[in-house]
This record gives C-alpha cells, sequence and structure tokens, in this order.
C-alpha cells in the first residue's frame, strides 16, 4: 500500500481563514477555546448551506415525480440501530499512544519503515496526509534515539513502503516510533471504538434508557417506509429523501467540516424492483449526482468516480461507486451511491415483525423492494464548494492600477447574497433613494445586499470576497438619462447598462433557472 | 388557584388521525411500538414545516437590514451551559407514584380537595386538562376507598379549590388519591429532574467528556455574538436569527407536537443599547410576532397576550409576554416574547473571559447590549396552523347532493402543495397532454401535484383533506376553444377561467405576496 497524497495545506489555511474573517464558518464555543469536531455556520455560511440544501430538495424531491420527503426526529428508538447494525457493528479501530495520551484512528495511521545504512532498524508511524518533510523528520528522530546519528537512512524505501496501523502485528508495533512519542513502542494495538453517541431517555438512568443520536439519516427512512406506502401513493420506483443531522463520536475529527462530529446528510433511499436492472439505475443516479454538482458550480472535471471492489464490498451490497472530489487535503469522498439490495429492509422486517412488502400494480407481484441510497453530506458539499469557488486573481483597480483580489465564484444558485445594490455616491440623496428603492424590490423576492459605503472599487471587491456575483450600480446616468443601471460580473469584472426589466429576467434566470 | 382549562380532545384527536391518515406526521419508530415525545414529520408535514421555517426565515432575516442568521451546533462546549445556568438550574420538579411507578410534573399535577357530607376527608391528584367528569369519578373512588358510599360530594369545592402540586404539604400528600393509584397516599414529594440530554464526547468516557444536547436554540446565538459583531458589519440595534433542533428530556411529553423531547425553535436575539426604550421595542416585537402568525394563515382573534407578572419573573428579566393560542388542549403558550437585559451577555463575559462589549458609532460609547428575546417553537406553529387550518363544512358533489367534506385552509404561504393540475379525464390524451405541461411547467417553480384518477369531485376532495389551495382543471374549452383553464378556490369551491398569463400571476401574489 502506498501513503495518501499530500494535502495542500495552505489553500486549506487560506479557506478556513476567509471563511472565519467574512463569517462564513467559526469554530465552535470558541469563546471557551473551542470544540474540537464541531463548527458554527455565520450569517454567510447559513446562506451558503440553505442554499445548498434548498437547491437539492427542490431538485431532488419537489420537481420529482417519484421522490417523496420525510423529517425523522435524530433520536429514535433504539431497536432501529440494533436492526441496522450499528449498536453491535459501528466502531472505528483506535490506536492509543501511552506516552502521550494522545489516539489516533487505525485506519488513518500508517507505519513506514525506517532503513539506516541498508539495514531494517525499526519502525515510524504517522498520520495520513503527512508530507514527505515530516515523514523524513520522523524517521531521522528515530535514528537519534538509537543512537545512529551518523547511519545514511534510506528515503525511498521509508516513503514507498507504508503499512495500514490496522496491520501491522506486535513485533512492528514495539519497534515504532508514534507520531507524538519521545520513546519506542509506545502505540497499543487497534481497538474497536463506538462511533454512536450515547444518551438516556424518560426518567429512569438504567439501562433501559438508552438512546442514541442517529449515525445516519437512511435508517429514519427505513423505519418510516412502511407508513409512507401505506398513506401515500407511491408506486414503485420511487424514493424518500431526507435531509438532517447526524452525529458520530470521530476519534480524529479534522480537515475542517470535513470530518466533524456534527454533520448534516442529504440521502435518498430509491426502491426498486428485485428483478430491476439495478446497474442501469445505479449508473443513472451516478450520472444525476455529477450534473447536479456541476449545476452548483463544482467543475466536472473535478470530480471523479471510485468504484469499490467487490471484495470490500459488504455480503449484502451489489456495487458502491463513490463521487470524488478533490479538496484541499486530497481527492476524497464527496457523494456515496450505494446498491445495498433488501438488506434493510429485510433486517427491520425481521426485527419489527412487520412486513415491508409492497404491492407492484405494474407487476401485480408482491416483494420487499431494493434500494440505491446516494447519501451526500451538506457540509462536505459545502467545503466542495468553498474549495472551487476560492481564487485569487489580477485586475485593475479604480486607479488603472493592477491589484490582486480574492474571490470566491458561487453559483449564482448557492451564493449568500445574488446580488449588491450600491449608489454610486452616498452623498447624493437621488441616487441614494433610488438605490434603496430597488434594493427593497429585490429584497422581496432574494437576499441581496445594499453598501453606500466608500469607493465603488471598494464595495465590488468586498463583494467578490463574499461571492456576490452581481453588482448593480445607481448613477447619474440612471436618474438623469433612461433608469438603466450598471450591471457588474464579479467573474469576468464586465459592466454592461440594462433597464429594470432586463436586471430582473436576467437575476430570475440565473439565479432560478 | 383554579383548574386549567378543559381540552378538546376529540379535535385533537381528529388531527393527529388526519396527520397519520395523509402523511403529515407520524409517531417516531412506530414499527418498534414508537417511543414516546419523538415524531417524524411525513411527506406533506415536510413540505408544510419547511415552508413555516423559510417563510419566518424570509421575513425575520432575508427581508430586514437589521437581522443577520446562524446555524450554531446542538453539541456545544458544556461551559455555555454552565455560564446560562442551565447545568445547575434546568430541572422539573417531579412526583412519582410509589404503586405505578408512573411519574408527573408537579407543575402539571393538581391536588383538589374532597368534601363528603361538608366535611374534609381526603384529596384527589389529577392531570392538568383532565375533564371534570374524571375528575369526579376520581374523587367518587376516593369515597369508596373511604368506605363512605353513601356521602354526599361537594362537586363544586372539588372543581373550584384546585392546588397545584408543587405546593402541596406532607399532611395533603398522605391523604391523596394519585391518578393512576388504587391506594391513597402513594404519591412522593417532589423532586428536580434535569432536563438536559446527557452524552459523551470524545474517545475518553470520563466525567471530562460530559456534554449536553442543546436545550434552546438562544445560547448557541449568545456564545457567537462576538464573532458576528467582530467579522459582520452589524450596528446597534441589531439581531442574530437561528432554526434549529433543540432537545429536553420531559417527564410527561404530550399534547401530540406540542411538548416532544425533540423540537425545533426559531429564535431571535435582538440586541439594543443598555438606555435604549425596551418597553416601547418590546411592544413592536410583540406587534411584528402577531402580524406575522396572521400572515401563515391564524385568525387574529385567536391570539392573546399573556403578560407574565413581575413578580414571576427572573431577577434579570425585564418583562415577559407570551403570545397565547388556543390549541385543541387549551389556550397555551406559543410565542415568548422576552426582555432580558444584559443578564446572558454578561454571564458569558464572566465565565469566557471574554469582553463583550460593543462600540456604538452613533452614541459614541461602548456597552453590553441589552437584548430582546422572541422565541418560537416550529413544532408548537405547525400545530397552531393545522388546528386553525381543520375544519369540516358542506358542498354539494358531482351530483349536487350536499356532503360533509374534511379540509385544511392552509394559507397558500405554508400549504405543502400550491395547487394541483388535473386533466379533465384520463382517457383523452390531448387533455391529458396539456396539463401534464401545465404541470411541469408550474412544477419548476413550486410545489405542486398531478392527479388524473378518478371523478374531478373526488380529486378536489383529496386535495382540500391536504390543504392545497388551488384546483386547476384543462378541459375541452381549454384545448378547443381560447385556451383558458378552470381555476378553483378550495374554500369557497368557487371556478372561473383565467388564462394561463393570469394564472401565473395569481399563484405568484398568493404564494409569495
Amino acid at each position: 500500500m502506498t501513503a495518501p497524497t499530500a494535502s495542500n495545506d495552505s489553500l486549506m489555511e487560506e479557506l478556513v481563514g476567509l471563511c472565519k474573517r467574512r463569517g462564513f464558518i467559526f469554530p465552535s464555543s470558541e469563546i471557551y477555546g473551542g470544540y474540537n469536531g464541531f463548527y458554527d455556520y455565520g450569517p454567510l455560511g447559513v446562506e451558503l448551506r440553505n442554499n445548498i440544501k434548498n437547491a437539492w430538495w427542490r431538485d431532488f424531491v419537489q420537481r420529482r415525480d417519484d421522490v417523496v420527503g420525510l423529517d425523522s426526529s435524530i433520536i429514535m428508538h433504539p431497536r432501529i440501530w440494533k436492526a441496522s447494525g450499528h449498536v453491535d457493528g459501528f466502531s472505528d479501530p483506535m490506536v492509543d499512544c501511552k506516552e502521550s495520551k494522545r489516539r489516533y484512528r487505525a485506519d488513518q495511521l500508517f507505519s513506514a519503515p525506517v532503513v539506516l545504512d541498508g539495514e531494517p532498524c525499526g519502525y515510524i508511524a504517522y498520520v495520513e496526509g503527512a508530507d514527505e518533510a515530516s515523514i523524513i523528520k520522523q524517521a531521522k528522530k528515530l535514528r537519534d534515539l538509537l543512537d545512529r546519528k551518523q547511519s545514511k537512512l534510506d528515503e525511498a524505501q521509508l516513503l514507498n513502503s507504508a503499512t495500514e496501523f490496522t496491520e501491522v502485528d506486535e513485533v512492528v508495533r514495539e519497534k515504532t516510533l508514534g507520531p507524538d512519542a519521545a520513546k519506542i513502542g509506545t502505540l497499543t494495538a487497534p481497538r474497536e471504538f463506538k462511533l454512536m453517541f450515547e444518551t438516556k431517555v424518560g426518567p429512569l438512568a438504567d439501562d433501559s434508557a438508552v438512546a442514541y443520536l442517529r449515525p445516519e439519516t437512511a435508517q429514519g427512512i427505513f423505519a418510516n417506509y412502511k407508513n409512507v406506502v401505506d398513506t401515500g401513493r407511491v408506486k414503485i420506483p420511487f424514493g424518500i429523501a431526507q435531509i438532517g443531522k447526524a452525529f458520530r463520536n470521530e476519534i480524529t475529527p479534522r480537515n475542517f467540516i470535513f470530518r466533524s462530529r456534527e454533520f448534516e446528510q442529504m440521502e435518498i433511499e430509491y426502491f426498486i424492483a428485485p428483478e430491476a436492472d439495478w446497474k442501469q439505475l445505479h449508473r443513472e443516479w451516478l450520472d444525476l449526482c455529477i450534473d447536479w454538482l456541476v449545476s452548483i458550480g463544482l467543475p466536472r472535471e473535478s470530480i471523479t468516480e471510485d468504484v469499490h471492489p467487490q471484495e470490500k464490498l459488504a455480503f449484502y451490497s451489489q456495487a458502491t461507486t463513490d463521487l470524488m472530489f478533490h479538496f484541499p487535503h486530497g481527492e476524497q469522498e464527496l457523494w456515496g451511491i450505494a446498491c445495498r439490495s433488501d438488506y434493510d429492509l429485510k433486517q427491520h422486517q425481521e426485527h419489527s415483525g412487520k412486513s415491508m412488502e409492497i404491492f407492484d400494480e405494474a407487476s401485480k407481484s408482491k416483494f420487499v423492494p431494493h434500494v440505491i441510497e446516494p447519501s451526500l453530506g451538506v457540509d462536505r458539499t459545502l467545503l466542495a464548494v468553498l474549495t472551487a469557488a476560492y481564487c485569487e486573481d489580477e485586475v485593475p483597480n479604480d486607479k488603472g492600477k493592477v491589484e490582486t483580489r480574492t474571490l470566491l465564484k458561487f453559483s449564482p444558485r448557492v451564493a449568500p447574497y445574488k446580488a449588491a445594490v450600491f449608489p454610486l455616491l452616498k452623498n447624493k440623496p437621488e441616487l441614494v433613494e433610488r438605490a434603496e428603492a430597488l434594493y427593497k424590490k429585490l429584497q422581496r423576492r432574494w437576499n441581496v445586499f445594499y453598501d453606500a459605503s466608500g469607493a465603488i472599487g471598494r464595495r465590488y471587491r468586498r463583494q467578490d470576497e463574499i461571492g456576490t456575483p452581481f453588482g448593480i450600480t445607481i448613477d447619474f446616468d440612471t436618474i438623469e438619462k433612461d433608469g438603466t443601471v450598471t450591471l457588474r460580473d464579479r467573474d469576468t469584472c464586465e459592466q454592461r447598462r440594462v433597464s429594470e426589466d432586463e436586471l430582473i429576467d436576467f437575476l430570475e434566470e440565473q439565479i432560478e433557472g
């Protein structure tokens, strides 16, 4: 196994900085020193987030005839998690460092051999995503500990022969220098760590009260499948969609909002006949999902497919393909599209004693349907949108001098503010009055911004940095001539004059198209 | 103290039944026997819920210049709940029945004196909302237990002299027959029961890992106040708004979705200068909130104000007024609008060591702002909307015979489906094709329904029962004459012919106005 791709740490740092500075995303509970694995969305972040969720809901639920929505509770009957297998099986292998007391996910920890003067002398462990320089530094630390400062380190062997820590044996562990350790052999064997958050419901505090925060929204769909079938007029094939929070007690939450302990999912269970051509349907869902990601602003070429090999699938799973995106920390899973057969419904049928069969009018037959599950994270989508939108370029400023600007090239569909309205000058009441009137009119329909202060170029830059796609300026031509306004495009900086009617038609097409 | 209003149990039962039958609200985890205090929103419920949330967000955040949004995490640093007072103080007084093992909230349990032949003989306890007949029945049960079957019960005394169980002493308790008991004196003294759900975050399972599910969204706003002030361009007075889930381990969740253990809030903290005229601002917020409730379909006369008496306010609170609504289970709190002074920010200032002062350009002074807090529950609002919308009336059917119909008179702003499109006949391809084309066009913009099956009158009834405000029928005149369609009003059943352009303008005005 080779070591995973190195990450672009500086891009991630810039994104985290911009998100904090402009009110997109704050570390949760920051005034109390932060809380590892939790994030809060600020004024701009919540708008971006809502726009992503609303676009998904509109495209996958409201604009389709074969998908209905659902909003199940976060805390559900604990038997649901017994039936789903989460109570017994949902855990991660964890490694402790006896010296530093830090913990690592065994599947994110790698052991690499340290060869000195051609002789294997020990191992170092490093966390997924570590860069070459730090891996070599760690190996030299081991060399020092072994009192072999003068020995030649085989760097090629070190960098090309990493083993996932889940697969190393005791002999290797005892010769390994941990990522945060000063001594050799301080890492424990991996052991299972439960990922579901537990709580207790009701006035009793005994074991009968134990409940879980859902680690996924999908089981809420399976648990309500029977009620939806019995009360709606759904016909096979059909889907049930849900957006909602989920919680996993990750051992090492990291990479900003990519892997946090509290996150939000957008999931669909698409129920099909057992004899349906699931391969073709799987392909159709993959294409739909890719198209949707493109529609919210991700470049087609930034999305790749990772087909899970047959031998890594669960026994009931027919196929899983992940849509991968090139995040700042490397190419990672964004959207998993899985063919899960009738496994989940059959599990609930067995545990609840209720029949999960549906009568299919078309084939005049009764069956437990199979399912295709496209599962997408809101926070990961938001991080992908930010990553794709973030760039710097050079543009002339008010004085014609070239300057570097930071911009977020959000699609108008998801941008927090759709447009910003500016009176050219703050101290001309006729400009201000006209600008405010247009602002108030647009605000009835869209989330728009009004800004009267500072040079117009600076006002444009402020909007560029928060991704507002259109700038609308009211100038003297507006009030003295034909009523047209200047419409500026964020990405090209091009300006053109449009009438108010043209403006509204244009915005409508760009935002709602 | 007098006993609280009796409830309209049959209306509640009808609502619960309709909600289940038509896919608005299901008991959570129903295939596993349900889970007390939790509900799932079905295909229609989730649309109604989203429409309420979106209307609130648009009106109180996007259409205002002085309010910004926020979405903080559900699990936050536990020190936030220490600072807010919830760790030490957020509890309910609870009474146990030693015999039946049932538990009651002491402030929802009432003790009433049983007077036989003019002589005080004991007490019965009943739960808030119990009707007169059951109270008298319980008193007669006590009479039997005392072997005084022939004695005359003083009913007036019984019904008019209830005491909240928080205020009864040991002498009374020992003479009280509990609501579910067969013996006298089985109820315990009230004791405090913590309402926050606890969990543990991180790999360690010791006390340092204890965290809480937020019991309100408000503290997430206070905890982020500093970040919003530092990164945004807010000026006093301004508000921060948030919609999100909250959790309370209620001892006796009840009255459908009115008091559940998992619920959602829509809260604003509106920050004002310490010397501002908070009385006037409080009144303005009350009026705004009432207007908003009317805008989503609650009759003005169904909303009353409950001003909390000075002696019941917390020491820091200047005023609290609840907007009350007449729910099926009685007149109850819907929207609390509280003036909380600078208490919360000062608490966080003290506990975090960070200054919560803001510099006010207008007055050139620095201060910790005071706050007005309008706090509304999504689920209660939805129950109020359902209650106000539910009715039955008599209308002529297809054959001119009068029949009773059930309808939900939702405002078009919040109705799950905005309109339903029908081809007059299912077996006429030209009607079906035209109807489908119009349906697809409307569906790009709104959530609309398509129905081709059954007599047209039956199709109207189905939509009446789920609250779709407009029915649009494509008939032979549409295709053979002028292209107009029949537009039917749900409430009046009146029909008129409109052109497609008129239809879209009309829908736009009704839905988005």
